[in-house]
């Protein structure tokens, strides 16, 4: 085998081996979150709803990545289990209100609740949903002891903090319709927004609970950032080229939203004054009074530009170091599947349809 | 003196106790309030916005019965100053959320969050004064030990759940527009979305830092329930017939709104068929194309089937039935300004303008 073909081909096993994890420890985290989503009255304004977007089947990613983290630190998969659940439904609590916020019309190939309830239900929805993360996180008492319950909650709470925080920042610049944005404006959106409850929080508190908190968190804050952000970019990215069907969101939903993607920080900075005049005014209009031209002539600009190109090499970039960090950082493990597993994420990342 | 001119001077004492510990308690909670309300960035689309609501000078209710329950059953009150902020943050959290799925136009005589900021921002911010409230639960680890800190955080879940499912039912009959419902269903939906978290758990979280736990707090919640309902249908009664200066919102706003306070279910009751087929059009009509003409006749036709009365007589009747649920349950406790002013509850939720 030419080593090109080598690496094709250990790249190839490294995405199937984080979609083995991904399934096996995503149905069982599902299960754990049904076992916590409470069942009983009001069933149709409420308990039926909150279920909704947990069963369309997303690949609880956070989840997965706090079990194998637990694991690969030598913790036992029910100490996690719970935990795990917990990142998962708060996950959904987050999609719930990012839907009303976003004003987005799909979520994993169907309507999004508020598009099929209202916005009144719907925020309730998410509230009865961020509230059933805490539930699971009480359980951790009698597995894991008193104090690294709270170690945990506190966790949570920071992760949640940051990521509302982030979410304040992306709201903020669609409010103002910002439009001279750098990329380090993006990644710290994305640090905060995405990367810590996606990537490192869940290896955060994974970490935590197989060591019994006797490990130095901090020290993987930036391979998981880098993670994270390469799983941002290439979401944004799928959101312009993908397969409606895999990716389950309308195509080009972000530009409708008026999303300050990186592909389309990067137009609006290299876009001439006159396009950069006539995109404020597209991106100021809200998403049901634009134009199909309009976001076609964004789409246009974008690609004019190279900015698709730019943001997957930025993504690339992103993973290559992901991938050095993982091997440095986690040869303190022994080898399990959940240590090939962290160490291949950030390949699965970009390679994800 | 007579004793109809002593029972209106103790009721006008009994008033004035609960007016100066809410004034004493109130400030003390809304400095601990403060104290955990973080104020970092992003300020201006998030932090700056989550001290809004509380800095707008709420009486603290929650907060004061909390504080004043555990008081009365023997604590200290640094026992009791974080745990009572934590309750009126979450309170702050769910006004901000409720005014969003209300479409309210003012609280506490302000433009209410989402008309300043729009929804998004909104949402994010009762988001984050949610997150808020379980810090300060967190420090009863300290101050109370796990074991109780863990039952507090419990109890706050439950709170939180019920009154999310109270909300549910109050969404669901605007959703689809209900027009039969009973006093029944009315004291079902206001002991779930109003009672347990204004006045059951308050009381009873106090009740269990007061006495470290060893205490039948379920003894308390017909009580607590007398209480709470007199106090919500006093404030729909405030909402029809109050004075606006002391309000803090639009007068009528709940028919504006389409609410189903007891008044309205009252006068479907005993309306017309052809009266209560007006009435389902008018309430159908979402609120910005509501005719205020329509409004107006709706509120004639609660004072024609004087609605107003009945009400209030119910009111009455609870808050006369909590008194003496409350002289005699409390009776076991020593005398104190705190006994005082929780046996004095009912006669101030009436009395209130």
């Amino acid at each position: 085998m030419t080593p090109r073909a080598s690496s094709v081909s250990s790249a190839a096993s490294a995405s199937g081996l984080v979609r083995e994890v991904l399934s096996e420890y995503g149905a069982l985290a599902l299960d754990a979150v049904r076992e916590h989503l409470a069942s009983r009255e009001p069933r149709r304004h409420l308990y039926d709803l909150v279920t909704d977007y947990p069963e369309r089947g997303g690949r609880a990613l956070r989840a997965s990545l706090c079990m194998a983290t637990a694991r690969a630190f030598g913790a036992q998969q029910h100490d996690a289990i719970h935990t795990a659940a917990a990142l998962e439904i708060l996950h959904n609590a987050f999609l719930v209100h990012d839907d009303v916020e976003d004003d987005s019309d799909e979520r994993r190939g169907h309507p999004t609740i508020h598009v099929l309830y209202g916005v009144p239900i719907a925020v309730n929805v998410g509230d009865a949903l961020a509230l059933s993360s805490l539930r699971p996180l009480f359980v951790n008492r009698f597995l894991l002891g008193p104090d690294l319950a709270f170690r945990i909650l506190e966790e949570v709470e920071t992760m949640a903090r940051q990521s509302i925080e982030g979410q304040a920042i992306e709201l903020g610049w669609r409010r103002d319709n910002a439009i001279a944005l750098t990329d380090e404006d993006y990644l710290h959106m994305v640090l905060k927004k995405t990367c810590v409850y996606t990537t490192i929080y869940p290896f955060r508190i994974g970490a935590l609970i197989g060591t019994h908190g006797r490990v130095d968190v901090d020290a993987f804050t930036r391979f998981l950032f880098f993670v994270g952000a390469a799983f941002q970019i290439q979401d944004d990215l799928l959101n312009l080229i993908g397969d409606k069907g895999a990716y389950g969101k309308e195509i080009a939903g972000d530009l409708w939203e008026g999303k300050r993607s990186l592909v389309l920080i990067r137009m609006l900075q290299l876009a001439s004054l006159e396009e950069r005049s006539r995109a404020r005014d597209v991106l100021a209009t809200p998403r049901q009074h634009k134009r199909a031209e309009d976001v076609a002539w964004l789409r246009a600009r974008i690609d004019a530009y190279g900015c698709i190109d730019y943001a997957q090499r930025i993504a690339h970039g992103l993973a290559g170091a992901a991938l050095h960090e993982g091997e440095r950082l986690l040869s303190i493990l022994p080898d399990s599947r959940d240590k090939r597993f962290l160490q291949a994420l950030p390949v699965w990342m970009l390679e994800r349809a």
